[in-house]
């Protein structure tokens, strides 16, 4: 997605260690003008599929699925990190390592949110090692949902997290694609 | 909001310890055409007043700060509850007790995306006793950022937290003011 490329080089700020910061408009402020042409982008790749529900995490994967959920016209249903007294019930767990912030997390779904036979769009902004994308399509199988795909904004190819998951056999779409990265350029796939 | 309180009444549950679950349409799993009435309602209640930006917290504040700012058409910046390696630089940050998680968090926001002189509307799920709004409103005021009101969904009035806020002579709008709640009944203040 050019749109989205374009806003990366002119905006995105490399840092040591292989992170990517996109957060003065998908992450911490977010261009909802962006996220709405996003919405449309994963509307035209996955628009001949059936999808009954949108799937993330929180929290960042929060506000881009409900932008993009208005172009399929269905519920977002979002993972979450910590178990509040407000998440009472059975849910299906998985366990999910975060590469940015460097610790783990038990996210969980309640089960009667995602159910058997259901068609799940999972949608994210990142996908580096796909230890978060991993976690979801964990909670999708043990649901026994079916996966319609994966849409990401941003995937750090070089990380190899697309690979595992594709290896998978789940779809992947990803808007921008990071082949290489450093301090002074930021190459993309094609 | 007369949407919302039927809503409420149909599929809100009562939780021992003065716990309201609505997380079947609003803060696990969203109902995104409900949240976009609810924006239509933010709008109609906030559209005299300048607004540059919609200010929220992490982590299902965000899904409904950004349908919110679809009508404003401004941008989203979201507090955040952990230091991530992504989040680098000045940050302002304030203390904030979780009413339902029973810990207590530092929220931060990077300086660069709230600044003097700004107009913010701050959007929020849940009104209780006030701290996550509180926590907000003291960013802001570091910031030196105008506070243009508070946007709540759901308001537990009992809980004085809104009395709070509004004693600090900040506009809050709750499009459903619970004045008390038990096992089986649940009232609305008029």
């Amino acid at each position: 997605m050019e749109l989205l490329k374009q806003r990366i080089l002119t905006d995105g700020v490399v840092l040591p260690g292989g992170i990517l910061r996109v957060d003065s408009f998908l992450n911490h402020q977010m261009d909802i003008d962006l996220i709405n042409e996003i919405g449309k982008e994963f509307k035209r790749l996955f628009g001949n599929e059936k999808v009954d529900k949108i799937f993330t995490i929180e929290a960042s994967g929060i506000g881009i699925a409900c932008i993009v959920a208005q172009y399929f016209k269905v519920p977002v249903v979002f993972a979450k990190k910590a178990k509040s007294k407000n998440l009472i019930g059975d849910v299906y767990s998985a366990e999910v390592k975060s590469f940015t912030k460097g610790n783990s997390n038990t996210i969980m779904v309640c089960k009667d949110y995602i159910k058997k036979g259901e068609n799940i769009l999972v949608i994210d902004d990142f996908l580096a090692k796909g230890n978060a994308l991993i976690g979801l399509t964990n909670i999708l199988k043990q649901a026994q949902a079916n996966i319609v795909g994966c849409g990401i904004c941003v995937e750090k190819a070089f990380q190899n997290g697309g690979e595992t998951v594709r290896n998978m056999g789940i779809r992947v779409e990803s808007l921008a694609k990071i082949k290489s990265m450093s301090d002074d350029s930021l190459v993309f796939e094609d």
